[in-house]
């Protein structure tokens, strides 16, 4: 930057950011098949819902009110819909949710889709230099969105079962020994079909993780930020208690989205706080922008007041079961007989983690993503979903990041191009190895 | 706050901020008559263009893109719309724009309303203890997102005619001469029907200001921020050029918003920016959340290509110019008599600032706020809209706020409840003076 224009610190920090890059790429070139992509179906998009919605709630006698401003905590209807949701999936009535654990509607706060949650979460708590711990891999925005407030993203020993208890008391045993402990602030976890990795969090490790915390910090001063985006995106029927519904110390923050599972182009997402958090949280977002759009908000409550979204949601995962099968077929059929190459079947969501022999990386600028440009299909790096710094259990040392792996995501192709896609990423990875 | 939760140190700037409490205020107590709350007038909601524009954008083609991510700028169609109104209002073509000043649509970013890019601005630009140098009174929500940031609002004198040349040089000075000209980073600026004021900056002052600029700061270090909010809302006619039009030095970010013209419960605002801006904002906006909603953006382009918002604007306008008139003559029925107590005539805009003898206070605790609640109107106390520190032309020192002052809005309230306002507004300030 030229002394014209001093920018600030923090600006300094919001890295251009691979999202940017990746979404802009795959809206240029629209003839390379991407498999990089977490944009989501869009044969799922609910078009019909939307229209249908829209000339309800204009139609309404208050539609008016739908056009005015709405309030920074976003409007009472949606929100009351959003804790109706929430308890269906959390299989406990809305009753029993405030008795038990006081959550009513006035503790969840509308944002501008769940990436404006995890970033307002993530200026309320973290100073530059505190640290959040995730998994490796993790939803590498959220790394973006980390280092965007100053803060330090440090990964913890992940396996297929998702973040390994062990790897959590290492992390905080090391920060216990160089003094850091108290700016460890946060635990982020997407624990299900995580993106990028596909893993679901085991039902034994949310409540390992959490009693860690609770044996090793009793206040409840490291928050748990976990991220529910892919939660109702499972193939197989419904999946363990979530995190918060297994806190005991009131340190779970929850984040939803409406993105995944109806449409990303109403921006609506949400987050559950604790009570403490909301009122700063509330701050922070009318600081920010006011509020987010009250007409899609009402749009949106209108249709989760009916039984169009269940139907729609059962209809997108039946589409994204189908894609995900011909994305695992596709590469079995290109990669299965080649050595060291493997991948996991993941059982929701939208991601196949892949995994190259050592040595072979899949890096913006690696031999393999030349071929694959070349071949016409684009995926994200591994790489970029792994933290810089890390706490390895055995050692307690950070290792480099890991280089040779992909996500892959069957979420914009059809079945089709998925099964093309597959041939063309199964050439260009043949012709590096 | 408890051990249990420390929050970041921003979180503490975020202080909760009137507006919260306002507009809360507003919609908890609707028997109380707002002259506080800045919503705009809800008879002029547009449902029924809404309404087409969402039928018609669903029943396209691409209706699904629609329901899709966006880019963190925002949709290319509107922000080419965006770019013809400005175009439009600047009184230059397109091309010329271009040619003249390189700007094309490429240097429009889509916002979350205006308020989200007041923020990103001020995130981009402002350190903690930078300087925001404001007009006294200014646009109180602004006094908050500076403090959000960690930077400091400081007032500099201002007249009938907006702030005035030699405030803005007594304020250089003073920073020159404690050695902290460096920290001073942007002036903050709404030319046109300023809330709260009302005042429109002069046409020769809009000059003389960036004159002072380009002589003490000619690399365009320091920063101006137009805030054109209230810009298309003028009901005598055009007004003068704005300060983008007259900028030599690339310094003037210009923003502008679609709440007040057409509906703010879609949230679609907009900046422009220098070149060497827009990706530090952009890279901002993307960590906050990806982009606003695809969806309302499509929306609101159908509406600006056609040639109904024209039309709109027009009948808003005529409505608040109404509106403004019963409302002064309520004034002037109620409290004309009353010596000490004046107020100014707006040409635009929603807000009259009135002004009471000194040592009458309006402030939250005041007994004017307390017979104000009994007698069932609300407004906005003058102290909210004045940084806290200022720099007096003829001392150089900082000043106390002036406490004696209101915001009044004609925005809400139909003709007949403005009158009534005013009558109760009279019955509060009689019984405290």
């Amino acid at each position: 930057m030229s002394t014209k224009s001093p920018l600030s610190d923090r600006s300094g920090w919001a890295s251009g950011g691979a999202i940017s890059e990746l979404m802009a790429q795959a809206i240029a070139n629209p003839d390379c098949l991407s498999l990089a992509a977490g944009f989501v179906d869009p044969a799922t998009l609910p078009v019909d819902l939307v229209k249908q919605a829209a000339a309800e709630v204009l139609a309404a006698p208050d539609a008016r009110d739908l056009l005015q401003y709405g309030t920074p905590a976003g409007a009472g209807r949606l929100r009351a819909a959003v804790l109706e949701l929430f308890a269906m999936l959390e299989g406990v009535p809305t009753e029993e949710l405030a008795e038990t654990r006081g959550l009513t509607a006035g503790r969840v706060l509308l944002t501008n889709g769940s990436q404006q949650f995890l970033s307002l979460v993530c200026q309320a708590l973290l100073n530059p230099g505190d640290v959040c711990l995730v998994a490796g891999p993790t939803y590498f925005v959220m790394l973006g969105t980390i280092a965007g407030v100053g803060g330090r993203a440090v990964r913890v020993e992940t396996d297929d079962d998702g973040m390994t208890p062990a790897g959590l008391e290492a992390a905080l045993d090391h920060f216990q020994t160089v003094g850091e402990l108290p700016r460890v602030k946060l635990l982020y976890l997407v624990p299900d079909f995580e993106n990028p990795s596909g893993v679901v969090l085991a039902d034994r490790r949310r409540s390992e993780l959490l009693d860690i915390l609770d044996r090793r910090d009793p206040d409840g001063r490291i928050r748990v930020l976990e991220d529910a985006a892919y939660r109702e995106l499972g193939f197989d029927g419904t999946i363990g208690a979530s995190l918060w519904g297994r806190d005991r110390s009131d340190r779970v923050i929850y984040s939803g989205t409406f993105s995944k599972s109806f449409s990303p182009g109403l921006r609506i997402g949400f987050g559950l706080a604790p009570v403490e958090l909301m009122q700063p949280l509330i701050d922070r977002k009318g600081n920010e922008d006011f509020g987010s759009a009250h007409f899609n908000q009402h749009l949106l409550a209108r249709v989760l007041e009916s039984d169009r979204y269940e139907a729609h949601v059962a209809d997108v995962r039946r589409s994204y079961r189908r894609k995900r099968d011909a994305l695992l077929a596709g590469l079995s059929e290109h990669l299965g007989d080649l050595p060291g190459v493997s991948w996991r079947e993941p059982a929701g969501g939208l991601y196949v983690w892949a995994n190259l022999p050592e040595g072979v990386s899949t890096g913006f600028d690696s031999p393999l993503a030349e071929a694959a440009q070349r071949d016409g299909v684009m995926y994200v790096p591994g790489e970029l979903c792994y933290a810089p710094e890390s706490v390895d259990p055995a050692s307690g040392e950070s290792r480099p990041r890991p280089t040779n792996h992909m996500r892959l995501s069957y979420g914009v192709l059809d079945v089709g191009l998925l099964r093309e896609a597959a041939a063309r990423l199964g050439r260009a990875v043949r012709s590096v190895l």
